[in-house]
């Protein structure tokens, strides 16, 4: 029992989140040589139109809970809801553009060498 | 626009899941180096007592919809809701004991090199 017990760590990912009028929050899950995951917390935010991400890793992303719209340099914006998925490669420029302000946005984003 | 237009290949984890009745499904979603990102759909489906699982990579498991008991090798089963996540090193013996009947259970796991 006792060498394995770690492995029965289980956190609930819609736990423990921001509220609204808080910063947006940036959660660690995982963390491996060549692997991130980490779960993000909106709440009606927004990336600054001026400082959209842009990363040297690939990232995975899913919106768990909640609602977002998202740009991508050099694409339309999408509408993201509850379990949509996309990839952003790496070094795309890119920003959430909106966020429901109506409750909680939970998304999972899986960071990983290119 | 054309560069990029992949990156907006946006899809849904809860979309096209398989319906009661029907086998586990098992649907990849993204595969790299030393990186494999997988959808589990389960409908009171269970790892038979004599067929544990046991991998070469390790995994992190989240169930996204549903509910589940898990079984890992020197532990007492685990009992898992919507969100709830957990690692199950390499080499550990695990089963799924226990999917809901009253609906789908959507599992994302992601294996990943130990």
């Amino acid at each position: 029992m006792s060498e394995n017990a770690q492995a029965i760590a289980v956190q609930n990912l819609l736990a423990g989140i921001a509220q609204a009028g808080q910063d947006e929050m940036f959660t660690p899950i995982l963390e491996r040589r060549g692997l991130r995951i980490e779960r993000i917390v909106s709440h009606g935010h927004a990336t600054p139109a001026d400082q959209p991400y842009q990363q040297a890793e690939d990232e995975w992303v899913m919106v768990v809970e909640g609602a977002a719209r998202l740009w991508l340099d050099g694409t339309e914006e999408v509408e993201l809801a509850r379990g949509d998925h996309l990839m952003i490669p790496a070094g795309v420029r890119h920003r959430v553009t909106w966020t429901t302000p109506s409750g909680p946005t939970v998304w999972l984003a899986v960071h990983f060498a290119p």
